[in-house]
């Protein structure tokens, strides 16, 4: 076993030939590799079969299916891998230019990190979607996913070196640590040096690990405990339309809603008609229903749980709601800036001043104005792809696409001034 | 005294209420801070003469001077405040703007941070310098300084409170730690959800320990060994001129240069000449000559002191300049990616082609090609200010002036939409 250390060097020395090379030698390179998940797709699900007959020992079956690989995931990777090459280059671009009086032009210009680590979990189709995203962002990237995917990861990685060296790259672009333990992890954060990036993807535990133990720049990804407020006046068809899509298209991710915020003055029309389409009416459609929990003044409307003590707190990433019914909207603004994970809220209304108010006093990396916090994504938001969510304010915010993988660096030409 | 918990908790309520002033406000607020500054110049320099008064027991000349304020300085502080005042609001860009398919129209917006944590040591200008472009970029701002400042950093404060209160703002936006010990530093650094941005400003030591420590996001400042690359076709007279600069000129800063590599063709005709401007010349003329610190090759051609192990990674900060002779182009990028601190660094060269390869090579915050790395400032750089040089790569690298201090968020407004 190669130690993190090892990797870690080979491929910080590996990165300067990748930030050399020019958009159409990088899209060749992106397209031996589409190319070789798919001549190596054998030997990918057969790694990926060892995998899931560990799993099964210990994990559920929501787990085992996200872990399990198939021919139409590994052709989707693939596509992923060809359709970031289809993306404009993110490197090179003239950010700012200007001539100073003294003749010094100056510009600003978009430049690879260097070197990016992943920490991920589970699904296997990240170690290619990420990988493709850093390498078309001209970094080199390191990759560490969970055990339980590991053989999975190792075949996907070796039909990425494969399409690397075929298109003339080492293999050492993308490091792939062998070091199962903790250990691996914890040197990662601290690779002063080595990392220029940090970024984990995956559950609240690891992200809390990253963000309290990396020493090296991290981004913060991910947890969205997200709000809808039904101001006073909403359209209530709307609102029932939006919640149910923010709740229940795919409960699993971040962007979905976890919990509702209803004005008194509609929660007596609103609240009755949304328990039917979320519990009876999902039922008769054969649909999930949807657990609400409630606050006392929304229990006192509908009926459902009542809400324990961190249900205003909790990502759910289930067919669960927390509801409760507030005064005002300075009431709304005042609970999501004290409940909020800062991801994405949004507010129902037909009030353009109360729209103007929550678009500028919720502090969250994606405010909406009547529409469905699900859009909170890489490709909805027109960036092509994503490399995550950011919840923090540094670097990036919201979906993070290629431009957001890359910094900048001053140039400066000059004819001999000094100061 | 209040604890560092009690004044965060303070700073980050009354954040919102600067958020949502604009811009006449704000210049409002910046105009009346300065004016008290002024007014209460006689509190300030009481004050101040306590600080200096203890420091003359423990530090050195240099150090004093630092520390001691004058009333023209006092005048240049609050003439600095009001220079914030007339640069462009940073807050309410409109980044990027886009309608989708679906009717979304997604725009991405500057907004302020929140909290902006500054810990600095020394000159007491700072205070009133850091505290106006927080609050010009719509942030609160905690401010904890050294020591040896804390009596002039106090009343520079009261006159900022003063100036907020007038000015119709809660003094809360402008905290100043009260605890004089280590331990408020440790809680700003880990002031998680109290603080957003956490700018250490100060020795290299500062800085590596909140880059160490840190659990908020924290910006890496000016610790600069800057390289100044002579290349062969360097024009003789053009060096000396810029070399000379990039040493002397200001020598305590981090821009200046610790670091020239000759090109061995050049050497012969360089080195002797830059000798006698660096050392006889600058005797003639009455200044303070540099000492070099030479590489055996170096050492061959010009009198000097030889090289010590760590001086081609020492930032002197002083008349010092440690010479090496390199083989070639390669050889220097090489010398450069395995010392610099990515600040700044130069090449002179009349070859376009050897100047072009440098600047896609050196990965440093700011390259020049046939200027002095003095440049690197926010004024020089067109920015009208800074809050410090980032010699980082994530959010901001080089000068940080307004927009650096600001962040982003996505307003997304639909029809009722749904994904």
């Amino acid at each position: 076993m190669r130690s993190t250390q090892e990797i870690l060097r080979q491929t910080k020395a590996a990165a300067p030939r990748l930030a050399a090379a020019g958009p159409e030698q990088k899209n060749a390179m992106l397209r031996a590799i589409a190319a070789h998940l798919l001549d190596e797709k054998a030997d990918i699900l057969a790694a990926n079969r060892a995998d899931v007959e560990t799993a099964r020992e210990t994990l559920g079956p929501v787990m085992v299916d996200r872990l399990a690989l198939t021919e139409a995931r590994i052709r989707a990777m693939a596509q992923g891998v060809l359709d970031v090459a289809g993306l404009p280059d993110p490197v090179g671009r003239v950010l700012r230019r200007e001539q100073r009086p003294n003749g010094l032009v100056i510009e600003r210009i978009s430049v690879p990190m260097g070197v990016i680590a992943m920490i991920y979990e589970s699904r296997p189709n990240v170690t290619s979607d990420a990988a493709a995203l850093a390498l078309k962002a001209g970094s080199a990237v390191v990759l560490r996913g969970g055990k339980e995917a590991w053989q999975s990861n190792a075949a996907i990685t070796a039909a990425i070196h494969h399409g690397l060296e075929e298109a003339g790259f080492p293999a050492a672009l993308v490091g792939f640590i062998e070091d199962r333990s903790r250990q691996s992890a914890r040197e990662l954060m601290a690779a002063e040096g080595l990392v220029d990036l940090l970024i984990p993807r995956g559950s609240a535990g690891l992200i809390r690990s990253c963000v309290e133990n990396a020493k090296v720049p991290c981004i913060q990804t991910g947890t969205g405990i997200c709000h809808i407020y039904a101001d006073a006046s909403a359209d209530v068809d709307t609102a029932l339309r939006v919640i149910e899509n923010a709740k229940t298209s795919r409960p699993s991710v971040c962007n979905a809603a976890e919990v509702l915020l209803v004005h008194q003055e509609i929660a007596p029309a609103l609240l009755p008609a949304l328990h039917r389409r979320l519990t009876e009416e999902r039922r008769v459609r054969g649909l999930p229903p949807v657990e609400l929990r409630l606050d006392p003044r929304a229990a006192a409307l509908i009926p459902g749980t009542p809400a324990g003590e961190n249900d205003f707190d909790t990502e759910f990433l289930d067919y669960i709601l927390a509801v409760a019914v507030v005064d005002s909207l300075d009431a709304a603004i005042a609970h999501i800036a004290r409940h909020s994970t800062g991801h994405s809220e949004s507010i129902l209304t037909r009030d353009e001043a109360a729209a103007a108010a929550f678009v500028r006093r919720v502090d969250s990396a994606a405010v909406y104005v009547n529409a469905s916090t699900r859009f909170t994504d890489g490709g909805e938001f027109g960036l092509g792809c994503e490399m995550g969510i950011s919840t923090q304010k540094l670097h990036a915010r919201g979906p993070m696409g290629l431009e957001e993988l890359t910094t900048y660096k001053y140039v400066v030409r000059g004819n001999g001034q000094i100061r």
